[in-house]
Protein backbone atom coordinates (compact mmCIF):
# COMPACT_ATOMS: atom_id res chain seq x y z
CA UNK A 1 0.00 0.00 0.00
CA UNK A 2 1.62 2.98 -1.43
CA UNK A 3 2.24 6.00 0.95
CA UNK A 4 -0.17 8.62 -1.24
CA UNK A 5 -3.04 6.15 -1.89
CA UNK A 6 -3.62 5.24 1.56
CA UNK A 7 -3.99 9.34 2.62
CA UNK A 8 -6.90 9.08 0.87
CA UNK A 9 -9.06 8.16 3.91
CA UNK A 10 -7.06 11.05 5.79
CA UNK A 11 -7.21 13.36 3.18
CA UNK A 12 -11.50 12.67 2.52
CA UNK A 13 -11.88 12.96 6.39
CA UNK A 14 -10.24 16.48 6.27
CA UNK A 15 -12.32 17.62 3.52
CA UNK A 16 -15.57 16.05 5.69
CA UNK A 17 -14.44 18.17 8.72
CA UNK A 18 -13.65 21.07 6.66
CA UNK A 19 -17.35 21.41 6.18
CA UNK A 20 -18.47 21.84 9.58
CA UNK A 21 -20.32 24.83 10.10
CA UNK A 22 -20.24 25.20 5.99
CA UNK A 23 -22.92 26.86 4.29
CA UNK A 24 -25.62 23.43 3.96
CA UNK A 25 -26.69 25.51 0.43
CA UNK A 26 -23.84 25.25 -1.47
CA UNK A 27 -22.45 21.93 0.79
CA UNK A 28 -23.79 18.06 0.83
CA UNK A 29 -21.56 17.38 4.03
CA UNK A 30 -22.53 20.87 5.70
CA UNK A 31 -26.26 20.18 4.62
CA UNK A 32 -25.99 17.08 6.52
CA UNK A 33 -23.97 18.57 9.34
CA UNK A 34 -26.39 20.75 9.81
CA UNK A 35 -29.25 18.26 10.32
CA UNK A 36 -28.15 16.22 12.58
CA UNK A 37 -27.59 12.98 13.65
CA UNK A 38 -30.71 11.58 12.85
CA UNK A 39 -30.67 12.70 8.97
CA UNK A 40 -26.86 11.18 9.45
CA UNK A 41 -27.51 8.02 11.19
CA UNK A 42 -30.06 7.31 8.67
CA UNK A 43 -27.56 7.73 5.66
CA UNK A 44 -25.36 4.74 7.49
CA UNK A 45 -28.23 2.76 7.49
CA UNK A 46 -29.09 3.41 3.79
CA UNK A 47 -25.51 2.86 2.29
CA UNK A 48 -25.42 0.05 4.56
CA UNK A 49 -28.68 -1.41 2.98
CA UNK A 50 -27.14 -0.35 -0.12
CA UNK A 51 -24.23 -2.17 -0.30
CA UNK A 52 -25.88 -4.92 0.91
CA UNK A 53 -27.81 -4.92 -2.04
CA UNK A 54 -24.86 -4.21 -4.60
CA UNK A 55 -22.94 -7.57 -3.08
CA UNK A 56 -26.14 -9.76 -3.38
CA UNK A 57 -26.05 -8.24 -6.93
CA UNK A 58 -22.39 -9.18 -7.04
CA UNK A 59 -22.01 -6.12 -9.22
CA UNK A 60 -18.15 -5.16 -8.21
CA UNK A 61 -18.23 -1.85 -9.26
CA UNK A 62 -21.48 -0.90 -7.46
CA UNK A 63 -20.20 -2.68 -4.40
CA UNK A 64 -17.15 -0.37 -4.56
CA UNK A 65 -19.21 2.78 -5.27
CA UNK A 66 -21.38 1.88 -2.29
CA UNK A 67 -18.63 1.30 0.02
CA UNK A 68 -17.27 4.15 -0.79
CA UNK A 69 -20.68 5.72 0.57
CA UNK A 70 -20.73 4.08 3.57
CA UNK A 71 -17.27 4.85 4.60
CA UNK A 72 -17.85 8.74 3.37
CA UNK A 73 -20.76 8.55 5.55
CA UNK A 74 -18.69 7.12 8.43
CA UNK A 75 -16.74 9.80 8.36
CA UNK A 76 -19.54 12.34 8.44
CA UNK A 77 -20.80 10.77 11.48
CA UNK A 78 -17.24 11.14 13.01
CA UNK A 79 -17.19 14.40 12.56
CA UNK A 80 -20.64 15.32 14.06
CA UNK A 81 -19.63 13.38 17.52
CA UNK A 82 -16.10 15.23 17.10
CA UNK A 83 -13.74 12.20 16.56
CA UNK A 84 -11.80 10.87 13.33
CA UNK A 85 -10.86 8.43 10.94
CA UNK A 86 -7.92 8.82 13.28
CA UNK A 87 -9.57 6.85 16.26
CA UNK A 88 -10.78 4.41 14.13
CA UNK A 89 -7.96 3.36 13.05
CA UNK A 90 -6.24 3.34 16.24
CA UNK A 91 -8.46 0.87 17.51
CA UNK A 92 -7.95 -1.11 14.61
CA UNK A 93 -4.22 -0.61 15.26
CA UNK A 94 -4.31 -1.64 18.61
CA UNK A 95 -6.59 -4.83 17.39
CA UNK A 96 -3.93 -5.40 15.15
CA UNK A 97 -1.06 -5.31 18.11
CA UNK A 98 -2.95 -7.67 20.08
CA UNK A 99 -3.41 -9.82 16.99
CA UNK A 100 0.79 -9.54 16.57
CA UNK A 101 1.18 -10.73 19.77
CA UNK A 102 -0.93 -13.25 19.90
CA UNK A 103 0.07 -14.59 16.68
CA UNK A 104 3.47 -14.79 17.98
CA UNK A 105 1.89 -16.63 21.63
CA UNK A 106 0.51 -18.96 19.55
CA UNK A 107 4.10 -19.80 18.11
CA UNK A 108 5.86 -20.23 21.08
CA UNK A 109 5.20 -23.57 22.44
CA UNK A 110 5.21 -22.70 26.37
CA UNK A 111 1.83 -20.33 24.56
CA UNK A 112 -0.24 -20.46 27.86
CA UNK A 113 -3.68 -20.25 25.96
CA UNK A 114 -3.72 -22.16 22.31
CA UNK A 115 -7.56 -21.66 22.13
CA UNK A 116 -8.14 -18.48 20.52
CA UNK A 117 -5.28 -16.95 19.09
CA UNK A 118 -5.61 -15.61 15.88
CA UNK A 119 -9.60 -15.03 16.76
CA UNK A 120 -8.15 -12.82 19.60
CA UNK A 121 -6.84 -10.27 17.20
CA UNK A 122 -8.84 -10.70 14.66
CA UNK A 123 -12.32 -11.22 16.15
CA UNK A 124 -14.17 -8.00 16.74
CA UNK A 125 -16.03 -9.95 19.60
CA UNK A 126 -12.94 -10.92 21.15
CA UNK A 127 -11.51 -7.42 20.70
CA UNK A 128 -14.08 -4.86 21.43
CA UNK A 129 -16.28 -7.48 23.99
CA UNK A 130 -19.33 -5.19 23.58
CA UNK A 131 -21.86 -7.39 25.87
CA UNK A 132 -19.91 -8.03 28.91
CA UNK A 133 -18.19 -4.34 28.93
CA UNK B 1 -2.68 12.28 9.03
CA UNK B 2 0.63 10.63 9.41
CA UNK B 3 1.60 7.70 7.05
CA UNK B 4 1.87 5.37 10.10
CA UNK B 5 -1.81 5.80 10.92
CA UNK B 6 -3.03 5.71 7.49
CA UNK B 7 -0.99 2.95 7.14
CA UNK B 8 -3.25 1.03 9.50
CA UNK B 9 -6.31 0.11 6.99
CA UNK B 10 -3.41 -1.80 4.65
CA UNK B 11 -2.40 -3.73 7.01
CA UNK B 12 -5.41 -4.95 8.44
CA UNK B 13 -6.80 -5.48 4.71
CA UNK B 14 -4.07 -7.39 4.41
CA UNK B 15 -4.22 -9.34 7.31
CA UNK B 16 -7.60 -10.39 6.32
CA UNK B 17 -7.28 -11.15 2.74
CA UNK B 18 -4.43 -13.62 4.54
CA UNK B 19 -6.90 -15.66 6.38
CA UNK B 20 -8.39 -16.48 2.70
CA UNK B 21 -8.55 -20.39 2.55
CA UNK B 22 -7.26 -20.20 5.74
CA UNK B 23 -8.62 -22.69 8.99
CA UNK B 24 -11.73 -21.69 10.32
CA UNK B 25 -11.19 -23.34 13.38
CA UNK B 26 -8.15 -20.82 14.22
CA UNK B 27 -9.26 -17.79 12.85
CA UNK B 28 -12.18 -15.67 12.96
CA UNK B 29 -11.95 -14.10 9.27
CA UNK B 30 -11.19 -17.31 7.55
CA UNK B 31 -14.47 -18.86 9.58
CA UNK B 32 -16.50 -16.33 8.25
CA UNK B 33 -15.10 -16.12 4.63
CA UNK B 34 -15.43 -19.91 4.65
CA UNK B 35 -19.03 -19.33 5.87
CA UNK B 36 -19.72 -17.33 2.28
CA UNK B 37 -21.79 -14.18 1.52
CA UNK B 38 -25.31 -14.20 3.31
CA UNK B 39 -22.89 -14.67 6.74
CA UNK B 40 -20.29 -11.59 5.83
CA UNK B 41 -23.71 -9.70 4.63
CA UNK B 42 -25.10 -10.34 7.95
CA UNK B 43 -22.30 -8.92 9.66
CA UNK B 44 -22.20 -6.23 7.43
CA UNK B 45 -26.15 -5.50 8.65
CA UNK B 46 -25.37 -6.17 12.01
CA UNK B 47 -22.94 -3.63 12.58
CA UNK B 48 -24.24 -1.00 10.90
CA UNK B 49 -27.25 -1.15 13.19
CA UNK B 50 -24.63 -1.38 16.14
CA UNK B 51 -23.08 1.64 14.81
CA UNK B 52 -26.16 3.08 14.81
CA UNK B 53 -27.06 2.43 18.29
CA UNK B 54 -23.84 3.49 19.79
CA UNK B 55 -24.38 7.10 17.85
CA UNK B 56 -27.86 7.31 19.06
CA UNK B 57 -26.16 6.33 22.97
CA UNK B 58 -23.46 9.48 22.24
CA UNK B 59 -21.17 7.25 23.56
CA UNK B 60 -18.00 7.80 22.08
CA UNK B 61 -15.71 4.79 22.87
CA UNK B 62 -18.69 2.81 21.36
CA UNK B 63 -19.10 4.66 18.55
CA UNK B 64 -15.19 4.41 17.48
CA UNK B 65 -15.42 0.55 18.60
CA UNK B 66 -18.56 -0.03 16.26
CA UNK B 67 -16.59 1.76 13.42
CA UNK B 68 -13.84 -0.16 13.85
CA UNK B 69 -16.27 -3.32 13.31
CA UNK B 70 -17.98 -1.68 10.42
CA UNK B 71 -15.22 -1.54 8.54
CA UNK B 72 -13.19 -4.18 9.45
CA UNK B 73 -16.64 -6.27 8.11
CA UNK B 74 -16.75 -4.28 4.81
CA UNK B 75 -12.81 -5.68 4.89
CA UNK B 76 -13.88 -8.82 4.36
CA UNK B 77 -16.61 -8.40 2.31
CA UNK B 78 -14.42 -6.75 -0.06
CA UNK B 79 -11.82 -9.55 0.32
CA UNK B 80 -14.84 -11.83 -0.25
CA UNK B 81 -15.81 -10.24 -3.95
CA UNK B 82 -11.91 -10.26 -4.83
CA UNK B 83 -11.79 -6.27 -4.36
CA UNK B 84 -9.69 -4.11 -1.82
CA UNK B 85 -9.33 -1.48 0.39
CA UNK B 86 -7.37 0.29 -2.60
CA UNK B 87 -10.67 -0.17 -4.90
CA UNK B 88 -12.77 1.66 -2.30
CA UNK B 89 -9.99 4.33 -1.92
CA UNK B 90 -9.59 4.70 -5.43
CA UNK B 91 -13.34 5.91 -5.32
CA UNK B 92 -12.90 8.27 -2.45
CA UNK B 93 -10.04 9.97 -4.43
CA UNK B 94 -11.75 9.90 -7.77
CA UNK B 95 -14.54 11.65 -6.24
CA UNK B 96 -12.09 14.03 -4.40
CA UNK B 97 -10.68 14.52 -7.47
CA UNK B 98 -13.37 15.94 -9.20
CA UNK B 99 -14.26 17.91 -5.97
CA UNK B 100 -10.76 19.43 -6.34
CA UNK B 101 -11.61 20.17 -9.77
CA UNK B 102 -15.12 21.96 -8.57
CA UNK B 103 -13.85 23.83 -5.65
CA UNK B 104 -11.65 25.36 -8.21
CA UNK B 105 -14.00 26.32 -10.63
CA UNK B 106 -16.21 27.79 -8.18
CA UNK B 107 -13.27 29.82 -6.57
CA UNK B 108 -12.68 31.35 -10.12
CA UNK B 109 -15.36 34.37 -10.87
CA UNK B 110 -16.23 33.32 -14.36
CA UNK B 111 -16.98 29.84 -13.21
CA UNK B 112 -20.21 29.01 -15.02
CA UNK B 113 -22.00 27.00 -12.50
CA UNK B 114 -22.48 28.50 -8.80
CA UNK B 115 -24.72 25.96 -8.13
CA UNK B 116 -24.20 22.68 -6.40
CA UNK B 117 -20.31 23.26 -6.93
CA UNK B 118 -18.79 21.42 -3.75
CA UNK B 119 -21.76 19.60 -3.99
CA UNK B 120 -20.80 17.69 -7.23
CA UNK B 121 -17.80 16.90 -5.31
CA UNK B 122 -18.76 15.65 -1.91
CA UNK B 123 -22.68 14.18 -2.96
CA UNK B 124 -22.24 10.91 -3.25
CA UNK B 125 -25.11 11.14 -5.66
CA UNK B 126 -23.51 13.53 -7.62
CA UNK B 127 -20.13 11.46 -7.18
CA UNK B 128 -21.38 7.92 -7.99
CA UNK B 129 -24.61 8.68 -9.98
CA UNK B 130 -26.24 5.04 -8.91
CA UNK B 131 -29.53 5.26 -10.70
CA UNK B 132 -28.41 5.92 -13.51
CA UNK B 133 -25.73 4.01 -14.17
CA UNK C 1 -59.18 -12.31 4.93
CA UNK C 2 -60.98 -14.27 7.30
CA UNK C 3 -60.97 -13.57 11.10
CA UNK C 4 -59.39 -16.66 11.70
CA UNK C 5 -55.99 -15.69 9.90
CA UNK C 6 -56.26 -12.64 10.95
CA UNK C 7 -56.10 -13.15 14.63
CA UNK C 8 -52.99 -14.82 14.26
CA UNK C 9 -51.34 -11.53 15.07
CA UNK C 10 -52.81 -11.03 18.39
CA UNK C 11 -52.18 -14.10 19.12
CA UNK C 12 -48.63 -14.05 18.45
CA UNK C 13 -48.51 -10.52 20.14
CA UNK C 14 -50.38 -12.10 23.62
CA UNK C 15 -47.69 -15.13 23.60
CA UNK C 16 -45.07 -12.74 23.67
CA UNK C 17 -46.33 -10.40 25.56
CA UNK C 18 -47.05 -13.37 28.33
CA UNK C 19 -43.39 -14.25 28.03
CA UNK C 20 -42.26 -10.94 29.77
CA UNK C 21 -40.75 -11.39 33.01
CA UNK C 22 -40.92 -15.25 32.02
CA UNK C 23 -37.82 -17.42 32.75
CA UNK C 24 -35.13 -16.59 30.54
CA UNK C 25 -33.97 -20.19 30.72
CA UNK C 26 -36.40 -21.30 29.41
CA UNK C 27 -38.49 -18.70 26.65
CA UNK C 28 -36.29 -17.28 23.81
CA UNK C 29 -38.37 -14.42 24.08
CA UNK C 30 -37.80 -13.81 28.18
CA UNK C 31 -34.20 -14.09 27.43
CA UNK C 32 -34.24 -11.73 24.73
CA UNK C 33 -37.10 -8.87 26.79
CA UNK C 34 -34.78 -9.60 29.97
CA UNK C 35 -31.74 -8.68 27.68
CA UNK C 36 -33.44 -5.43 26.93
CA UNK C 37 -33.34 -3.15 24.57
CA UNK C 38 -30.05 -3.14 22.58
CA UNK C 39 -31.12 -6.74 22.35
CA UNK C 40 -33.89 -6.21 20.49
CA UNK C 41 -33.01 -3.88 18.77
CA UNK C 42 -30.03 -5.23 17.49
CA UNK C 43 -32.46 -8.25 16.10
CA UNK C 44 -34.63 -5.63 14.48
CA UNK C 45 -31.52 -4.57 12.10
CA UNK C 46 -30.73 -8.05 11.90
CA UNK C 47 -34.06 -9.70 10.88
CA UNK C 48 -34.42 -6.75 8.58
CA UNK C 49 -30.60 -7.02 6.74
CA UNK C 50 -32.19 -11.51 6.04
CA UNK C 51 -34.71 -9.96 4.95
CA UNK C 52 -33.79 -7.85 2.28
CA UNK C 53 -31.23 -10.69 1.25
CA UNK C 54 -33.96 -13.54 1.38
CA UNK C 55 -35.69 -11.33 -1.08
CA UNK C 56 -32.60 -10.51 -3.43
CA UNK C 57 -32.41 -14.31 -3.72
CA UNK C 58 -35.68 -14.01 -4.94
CA UNK C 59 -36.73 -16.91 -2.30
CA UNK C 60 -40.11 -16.42 -1.63
CA UNK C 61 -40.00 -19.42 1.25
CA UNK C 62 -37.29 -17.55 2.66
CA UNK C 63 -38.91 -14.06 2.30
CA UNK C 64 -42.09 -15.12 3.77
CA UNK C 65 -39.56 -16.22 6.99
CA UNK C 66 -37.64 -13.91 7.14
CA UNK C 67 -40.87 -11.02 6.72
CA UNK C 68 -42.50 -13.60 9.78
CA UNK C 69 -39.02 -13.00 11.80
CA UNK C 70 -38.97 -9.35 11.55
CA UNK C 71 -42.58 -9.12 12.58
CA UNK C 72 -42.17 -11.65 15.41
CA UNK C 73 -39.05 -9.38 16.71
CA UNK C 74 -40.99 -5.57 16.03
CA UNK C 75 -43.61 -7.47 18.19
CA UNK C 76 -41.21 -8.04 20.73
CA UNK C 77 -40.01 -4.47 20.66
CA UNK C 78 -43.15 -3.20 21.19
CA UNK C 79 -43.76 -5.23 24.05
CA UNK C 80 -40.19 -3.77 25.17
CA UNK C 81 -41.44 -0.65 25.22
CA UNK C 82 -45.36 -1.14 26.74
CA UNK C 83 -46.58 -0.85 23.58
CA UNK C 84 -48.75 -3.62 21.48
CA UNK C 85 -49.20 -4.59 18.05
CA UNK C 86 -52.78 -2.92 18.53
CA UNK C 87 -51.26 0.64 18.61
CA UNK C 88 -49.27 0.22 14.75
CA UNK C 89 -52.69 -1.28 13.78
CA UNK C 90 -54.52 1.65 15.23
CA UNK C 91 -51.95 4.08 13.50
CA UNK C 92 -51.93 1.85 9.69
CA UNK C 93 -56.03 2.14 10.36
CA UNK C 94 -55.93 6.27 11.44
CA UNK C 95 -54.17 6.55 7.44
CA UNK C 96 -56.35 4.28 5.80
CA UNK C 97 -58.90 5.99 7.20
CA UNK C 98 -58.01 9.39 5.92
CA UNK C 99 -56.68 7.66 2.82
CA UNK C 100 -60.47 6.86 2.66
CA UNK C 101 -61.31 10.08 3.25
CA UNK C 102 -59.13 11.24 0.76
CA UNK C 103 -60.01 8.56 -2.24
CA UNK C 104 -63.55 9.71 -1.79
CA UNK C 105 -62.92 13.78 -2.07
CA UNK C 106 -60.75 12.59 -5.11
CA UNK C 107 -63.60 11.40 -6.80
CA UNK C 108 -65.73 14.47 -6.17
CA UNK C 109 -65.96 16.35 -9.06
CA UNK C 110 -65.40 19.48 -7.13
CA UNK C 111 -62.50 18.41 -5.16
CA UNK C 112 -60.06 21.08 -4.56
CA UNK C 113 -56.27 19.16 -4.29
CA UNK C 114 -56.00 16.53 -7.39
CA UNK C 115 -52.85 16.40 -6.49
CA UNK C 116 -51.62 13.71 -3.83
CA UNK C 117 -54.56 12.38 -3.20
CA UNK C 118 -54.33 8.84 -2.37
CA UNK C 119 -50.79 9.67 -1.54
CA UNK C 120 -52.15 11.46 1.40
CA UNK C 121 -53.01 7.88 2.37
CA UNK C 122 -50.51 5.62 1.25
CA UNK C 123 -47.50 7.59 1.27
CA UNK C 124 -46.11 6.97 4.87
CA UNK C 125 -44.60 11.11 4.60
CA UNK C 126 -47.72 12.42 4.23
CA UNK C 127 -48.90 10.42 7.19
CA UNK C 128 -46.40 10.48 9.67
CA UNK C 129 -44.75 13.56 9.10
CA UNK C 130 -41.85 12.74 10.35
CA UNK C 131 -38.72 15.57 9.63
CA UNK C 132 -41.29 18.30 10.59
CA UNK C 133 -43.16 16.71 14.02
CA UNK D 1 -57.74 -8.57 19.94
CA UNK D 2 -61.13 -7.56 18.35
CA UNK D 3 -61.53 -8.80 15.00
CA UNK D 4 -62.35 -4.97 13.47
CA UNK D 5 -58.68 -4.09 14.66
CA UNK D 6 -56.85 -7.44 13.44
CA UNK D 7 -58.41 -6.58 10.12
CA UNK D 8 -56.84 -3.80 9.68
CA UNK D 9 -54.01 -5.55 8.41
CA UNK D 10 -55.97 -7.42 6.12
CA UNK D 11 -57.37 -3.93 4.75
CA UNK D 12 -54.21 -2.24 4.42
CA UNK D 13 -52.47 -4.93 2.77
CA UNK D 14 -55.33 -5.20 -0.10
CA UNK D 15 -54.91 -1.28 -0.43
CA UNK D 16 -51.41 -2.18 -1.37
CA UNK D 17 -52.07 -4.99 -3.42
CA UNK D 18 -54.52 -2.88 -5.33
CA UNK D 19 -52.00 -0.34 -6.10
CA UNK D 20 -50.12 -2.51 -8.46
CA UNK D 21 -49.78 -1.58 -11.77
CA UNK D 22 -51.50 2.01 -10.78
CA UNK D 23 -50.87 5.25 -11.72
CA UNK D 24 -47.40 6.32 -10.16
CA UNK D 25 -48.40 10.00 -10.67
CA UNK D 26 -51.11 9.46 -8.43
CA UNK D 27 -50.01 6.21 -5.44
CA UNK D 28 -47.24 6.85 -3.20
CA UNK D 29 -46.91 2.89 -3.20
CA UNK D 30 -48.03 2.20 -7.27
CA UNK D 31 -44.70 4.53 -7.94
CA UNK D 32 -42.74 2.01 -5.39
CA UNK D 33 -43.87 -0.98 -6.90
CA UNK D 34 -42.99 0.78 -10.38
CA UNK D 35 -39.35 1.49 -9.33
CA UNK D 36 -38.90 -2.19 -8.49
CA UNK D 37 -36.81 -4.02 -5.72
CA UNK D 38 -34.13 -2.54 -4.70
CA UNK D 39 -36.20 1.42 -4.33
CA UNK D 40 -38.43 -1.00 -2.07
CA UNK D 41 -36.20 -3.06 0.00
CA UNK D 42 -34.39 0.41 0.27
CA UNK D 43 -37.21 1.29 2.06
CA UNK D 44 -37.20 -1.67 4.15
CA UNK D 45 -33.01 -0.85 5.40
CA UNK D 46 -34.42 3.02 5.88
CA UNK D 47 -37.72 1.81 8.12
CA UNK D 48 -35.25 -0.60 9.89
CA UNK D 49 -33.27 2.31 10.60
CA UNK D 50 -35.87 4.49 11.90
CA UNK D 51 -37.58 2.03 14.01
CA UNK D 52 -34.46 1.50 15.85
CA UNK D 53 -33.31 5.44 16.22
CA UNK D 54 -37.31 6.02 17.26
CA UNK D 55 -36.64 3.08 20.04
CA UNK D 56 -33.55 4.50 21.12
CA UNK D 57 -35.01 7.53 21.63
CA UNK D 58 -37.58 6.05 23.70
CA UNK D 59 -40.32 8.08 21.44
CA UNK D 60 -43.35 5.92 21.69
CA UNK D 61 -45.85 7.91 19.19
CA UNK D 62 -42.81 7.67 17.14
CA UNK D 63 -41.95 4.19 17.70
CA UNK D 64 -45.28 2.91 16.91
CA UNK D 65 -45.27 5.71 13.31
CA UNK D 66 -41.97 3.96 12.57
CA UNK D 67 -42.95 0.34 13.23
CA UNK D 68 -46.40 1.54 10.76
CA UNK D 69 -44.27 2.37 8.33
CA UNK D 70 -41.46 -0.63 8.29
CA UNK D 71 -44.58 -3.00 8.32
CA UNK D 72 -45.96 -1.06 5.73
CA UNK D 73 -43.23 -1.43 3.46
CA UNK D 74 -42.96 -5.24 4.36
CA UNK D 75 -46.63 -5.29 2.79
CA UNK D 76 -45.59 -3.59 -0.15
CA UNK D 77 -42.24 -5.73 -0.48
CA UNK D 78 -44.70 -8.80 -0.31
CA UNK D 79 -46.73 -7.63 -2.94
CA UNK D 80 -43.90 -7.27 -5.29
CA UNK D 81 -42.97 -10.97 -5.53
CA UNK D 82 -46.49 -11.99 -5.34
CA UNK D 83 -46.69 -12.81 -1.92
CA UNK D 84 -49.16 -11.38 0.76
CA UNK D 85 -49.49 -10.97 4.53
CA UNK D 86 -51.32 -14.29 5.11
CA UNK D 87 -48.53 -15.64 4.16
CA UNK D 88 -46.63 -14.43 6.76
CA UNK D 89 -49.33 -14.77 9.31
CA UNK D 90 -49.64 -18.37 8.32
CA UNK D 91 -45.88 -18.84 8.82
CA UNK D 92 -46.40 -17.26 12.20
CA UNK D 93 -49.27 -19.58 12.80
CA UNK D 94 -47.27 -22.86 12.21
CA UNK D 95 -45.10 -21.23 14.24
CA UNK D 96 -47.55 -20.82 17.06
CA UNK D 97 -49.17 -24.12 16.45
CA UNK D 98 -45.85 -25.99 17.11
CA UNK D 99 -44.92 -24.16 19.87
CA UNK D 100 -48.84 -25.04 21.63
CA UNK D 101 -47.63 -28.13 20.94
CA UNK D 102 -44.45 -28.04 22.59
CA UNK D 103 -46.26 -26.25 25.40
CA UNK D 104 -48.40 -28.64 26.07
CA UNK D 105 -45.27 -31.54 25.48
CA UNK D 106 -43.53 -29.90 28.28
CA UNK D 107 -45.97 -29.92 30.95
CA UNK D 108 -46.90 -33.42 30.40
CA UNK D 109 -44.60 -35.36 33.11
CA UNK D 110 -43.39 -37.82 30.43
CA UNK D 111 -42.38 -35.14 28.26
CA UNK D 112 -39.06 -36.29 26.16
CA UNK D 113 -37.64 -33.40 25.30
CA UNK D 114 -37.36 -30.95 28.36
CA UNK D 115 -34.82 -28.84 27.05
CA UNK D 116 -35.81 -26.09 24.67
CA UNK D 117 -39.29 -26.36 24.84
CA UNK D 118 -40.99 -23.01 24.45
CA UNK D 119 -37.95 -21.96 22.63
CA UNK D 120 -38.61 -24.45 19.53
CA UNK D 121 -41.83 -22.72 19.22
CA UNK D 122 -41.00 -18.90 19.62
CA UNK D 123 -37.31 -19.14 18.85
CA UNK D 124 -37.15 -18.14 15.42
CA UNK D 125 -33.98 -20.35 15.05
CA UNK D 126 -35.59 -23.07 15.69
CA UNK D 127 -38.92 -22.59 14.02
CA UNK D 128 -36.81 -21.41 10.50
CA UNK D 129 -33.91 -23.14 10.59
CA UNK D 130 -32.09 -20.43 7.88
CA UNK D 131 -28.83 -22.02 7.87
CA UNK D 132 -29.18 -25.42 6.86
CA UNK D 133 -32.38 -24.92 4.97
Amino acid sequence: MSNSSDDILGRVADTVASRRGGDPERSYVARLLHKGEDAILKKIGEEATETIMAAKDGDRAHIVAETADLWFHTLVMLTHYGLSHADVLAELARREGLSGLEEKARRTPSAAAPKAPESASATPAAIAPKEGS
